[in-house]
């Protein structure tokens, strides 16, 4: 039973999330060094998760001998430098998303982890929630069909952190932060191996006082045809909200993963207590999610990482992904600007993938466009004449 | 008490959900007349209607004496022709919708029934649903604060009618069916005196073997900054798909109108029985509506129409308002060619829309970007430095 | 076109319901009188409908010229005396819920209008909610089998009125102000005609300083075997809750009347304005209503009550089935004292139901007690076996 | 880091979800021996799951050397015995639920393990549901006040194994099998040291031809004065239905563990694939369970145990709540043949609990009833007199 031993670059929300995961249920892995800019955020998070280092000096936590694995969950400006002192010590590195500001800068942290050998993994979470992993094995199955199109929304009121605020350091508003979810989960349901075409984004900086857009629709052609479509929002009203709609040609998908997922609370305001992750109030209605951990896909993320490093095998999700996503966010930065649809410059690394197609059935000769079972139980059928292309009705 | 006596023009499935409007509860007004093209589909309807006159000229049913006002249920290719007809009859016109295939043609149309002086009502029953009016009165009222996004879909496998497949005919496929119900709802929600600028559209054929697109999503940016996004389909499996979502800067709001409105049933098959429009199946999970034309805003939509006659005053919808919408459907077409934003196109009416806006707060002469009240009571701020506009986090 | 005018008695909540759904939409009845105890309330309750009359001498408003049908919207204690007043006038008399406090003075009630020969409606609005009766249809038309369950559940805050809380007045706390709603609406689901034969009864005061009950719940035993029960309370908190489930031996039926009826809202409590009946914030996350008159009924029970005297048959809703649910809570009450099962004691005017009955299935000689299809396509039974009645499973 | 090396008796259902629970994820834990009747169930179970030993004698797999714990997943006839081989063999005992078929023979387990002191966890996996862990966290914070009423319920359309149906092995029918879930989830909101003082309970035979019921509902009555409700059935159509519902004084909580719990899917049937346990169709709409074993409670249940042997402390879950169980179900089954109320005998090992109570507010000496925010926000108080007790209404 092989176990692994961590170091936690960074002390804000997401190495709070990440700690809590492996330290929880009974994992086998452990943080065993946490390195923060300062020593009382070191230590506080040291001994809120029972941590026998705390140091800031992020060189002595990377090449701390107990330490086989590190965690960088640090503001994207980071991740770069950060990156590759991890693989220059030799280790394997999980690195937070989204993994760069842009394309260039993920292009290099790809080659560089790549030219050195190291375990990579790139830490998307919201692709390993279990209700993802089983709608998109469905989706595998066949279940809906071919896919046409994925709606994936985050909006929440804004980050936590001071530094996501700040479009030097984070590359840019929710498209950066939040669109990085929404396209991973996208290209899921689409087939990582269906080749992202082009870009179209609307973004506007509507409520706060910041150079970043804090609102952002964007729409994703991939080469199947299938569409793909993220709403991302610091402006949101009401908790957070996450959702996926999956069409295809033969069923539907659904998924809400934050407020109505059958918890639901009312209270009056006593008693004290955590709701849930950017919840906006704690009295009236509320819609805590049981263990956020899971729900949110850390639990799951982690043990792909581990298992596929016992196994020797690539983690679902790795560098060339997150080099992927920055490459559809730059196109949809770009958009922004030329007012039209942008093509997705980088390297692709898959092949080719064919058009969505469905047989249309026949009748007599006639093209079938639609059949509606009626209140009598006959079929009334919409029909495309066999020579002339007029459309007619008729029922059987 | 006033009452109205109808010319029903159309038996297809909406003259249907009219007429069991019409003769439904304890209204006062009847249908006295129907038109059909065939004497068999007219005596039909009358039968099924208890409607006295049943007749194949459109010209006699327009005519009849009995009739004070006309309703126009037919194929959008015959709406310019026979909304004509009816002004030169001098009688209240109310059409369905969209008012006409494109905007030059919803033009004339308006101009005429304007030159003639006749009543003339837009039947775009999804403004008038019973949830739809409590929403927007909620947003008129300040509930929300600025509205900055505006969701609205409809999807389903696609129309009963020949007709609606042929894009002469129609005019274009769900953008043309579908879309101009959630332009209505967009504007309503955006406030319909909110100019709308210019349209994004990406349009596709994916399933169905005809000429129109058989899927959309748009992109509407009207003056307030406000971004209005519709989503029509009619490769939707599971049934009707009716949703709005709107973002305000103070508050939000869903609507869910037709598939989960708090009745589901799972049946094993057993029995007969209509469902529900365009639902797709009779066995397993499914969810009804309680009373359709009510839900469906046919209800409160002929309760305006008739009322604002009986008032001599405007309905809630107009042709003016079918107009509009021809016009933004229009700058949709343009830019699925395009590939990029088109203006749209129009003679605008109402005045100007400032931009939405916040003031932001202040702390000690910072601007603050965001306040959370932390679990243990304490206020975190985001804030923006008053000198430098480097940003910075306070817990106080 | 017949209409009908109205005398209102009471002009309390309900007086406004009644009211409002009297003159909303193009109805043709009005309210010509109003009835109350002080003038000043008559007069603002007349200025606020637009009626013409207002009195407070109730023999005034019942024998007013206008005046062909009474509503008597007054607290229990005085349902009585004024049917009986109604009735001497020979006019129409509709009775809002409960019909009487007890069954003894329902009797006395449904004995009198029977021998005076006038018409008697019972105004029961909940079982002519749209869903209620389109699900009452679907379960009539066999789409969920023979029904062996149903719960329906009203609970609130408590009511608006003082004399509600008064056990003398109304003779009763909520078994009789909500638990009336839920007798009806399971009695419709078992079947009008399958007769209760014992209640079961929990009742207790456990929050607010009155003689009645503030909690109950009870369980119906009907003569097929079907069990309905019924929850009611007035210390419930996060609005109205009106939910109704029923299980049959093929299907199952679940309907939300009133807080998750897709209508979703959060606001930040800016703006003003009426949320719905019973709502308990207007800010966070809030629940309303698309048209509540239509949602709980008040427009299908109009209608049947009107077309009823029109076409001269009985309304869906008489006194009897006022009694009979009298009946039926005064059954509950004995039983929270006698902690045991108590028998219906009332007058049954219809025949007698079968038990429930499910024919099995055979496989082989063996009686089939379920069936089940595993993922991989086979077919797993559990078997009686024919000879000795063991149980054992066969995959085939 | 410990780690526990398991004996799992029994290869049914139950069997697979706990190993599936103790292999997954990065669990320390493991399965070395299985024991199933027959060798060929053994071997396939322990190929399934990679475990290195499969046999028939239960005591060579109770006292396989390797082995730490046994789990007892057998049916409810063969718990006593095999538990009391475990303790002989001083091995710490999991024993699924219900511990036993009555309380008489509970107690004969519990005092049997106690002497011999091993380590006896109670597998009662619906308690350790992240959403149920989070929702009593609230409750034991005072989110919503003192509890006064908890509605269990679980239904489906009947267990998968031939026992469950013989009265004689199982004890009872979904009394036992589901009531034993329901009355410790119900246990849990009202606090374990709230005393169950009656039970009221109903059950019938109504579909499937057995000699156990199929369909029950219950009353439990606590020294505190809440109500708990359960409701289980082995008829019930569409799927599982596993809802939890609390009323407190000062909130409420609505739980929903298994078909609405924000994943849906429409298919037509394409595809391959198990949606969820108890399912009933794998075309239409679905409700699928991201993670059953999370979401069912096995994770946080063996969690809780491990940990618990580790720590040297009680699981949450010991074999006292074991016996406690079985002391409702027998009262309950008292009840159905008295058709009365009856106590629950057993002996009790915590103290006694208050009544809820709830202090009133008084206004100018006025009992406070109720107090209501108007539209205008005017306050509507129902008060009671200071001096004679009347209700009367109050706007200020």
């Amino acid at each position: 039973m092989k176990s692994h031993s961590v170091a936690m670059l960074g002390t804000g929300l997401i190495g709070d999330f990440y700690t809590m995961t492996l330290h929880g249920q009974r994992n086998r892995d452990r943080v065993s060094v946490v390195y923060s800019r300062t020593q009382e955020r070191a230590d506080s998070f040291a001994e809120r998760w029972d941590i026998p280092n705390a140091t800031t000096s992020m060189h002595d936590a990377i090449n701390h001998p107990d330490v086989d694995t590190v965690v960088v969950a640090l503001p994207n400006d980071l991740h770069e430098e950060t990156v590759k002192a991890v693989a220059d010590a030799g280790k394997a590195v999980l690195c937070t998303k989204p993994l760069a500001r842009n394309a260039e800068e993920a292009k290099r942290i790809l080659d560089y982890v790549e030219e050195k050998g190291v375990f990579a993994g790139y830490l998307e979470d919201l692709v390993y929630t279990p209700k993802h992993l089983k709608a998109v094995a469905s989706v595998e199955a066949g279940a809906i069909g071919d896919v046409t199109w994925v709606r994936s929304r985050e909006t929440h009121p804004g980050p936590h952190s001071a530094w996501f605020w700040d479009v030097e350091k984070a590359g840019g508003g929710p498209i950066v932060d939040l669109g990085c979810h929404c396209i991973e989960i996208i290209r899921d349901f689409v087939g990582k191996g269906n080749r992202p075409i082009e870009v179209m984004c609307w973004a506007d900086t509507l409520v706060h006082p910041i150079e970043a857009e804090d609102n952002a629709v964007a729409l994703i052609r991939f080469e199947s045809g299938a569409l793909g479509q993220f709403e991302v929002s610091w402006t949101f009203r009401g908790g957070m909200d996450l959702r996926d709609e999956v069409a295809g040609t033969d069923g539907t998908i659904w998924l809400n993963s934050f407020m109505r997922t059958g918890f639901e609370m009312w209270t009056g305001g006593t008693g004290d207590g955590y709701v849930a992750e950017k919840a906006e109030s704690d009295s009236g209605w509320v819609f805590p999610v049981g263990d956020e951990v899971a729900e949110l896909g850390y639990v799951d993320m982690f043990t792909d990482m581990f298992n596929a490093m016992d196994d020797n095998r690539d983690p679902k999700e790795d560098f060339y992904d997150g080099y992927v996503v920055n490459a559809i966010m730059d196109a949809a930065f770009r958009s922004v600007d030329s007012k039209q649809w942008e093509p997705v410059d980088f390297e692709w690394r898959h092949g080719s993938t064919p058009r969505i197609s469905k047989e249309p059935d026949y009748y007599d000769g006639h093209t079938v466009i639609k059949k509606e079972i009626l209140p009598d139980g006959r079929v009334k059928m919409i029909l495309r004449h066999r020579d002339d292309g007029s459309f007619f009705d008729l029922i059987v």
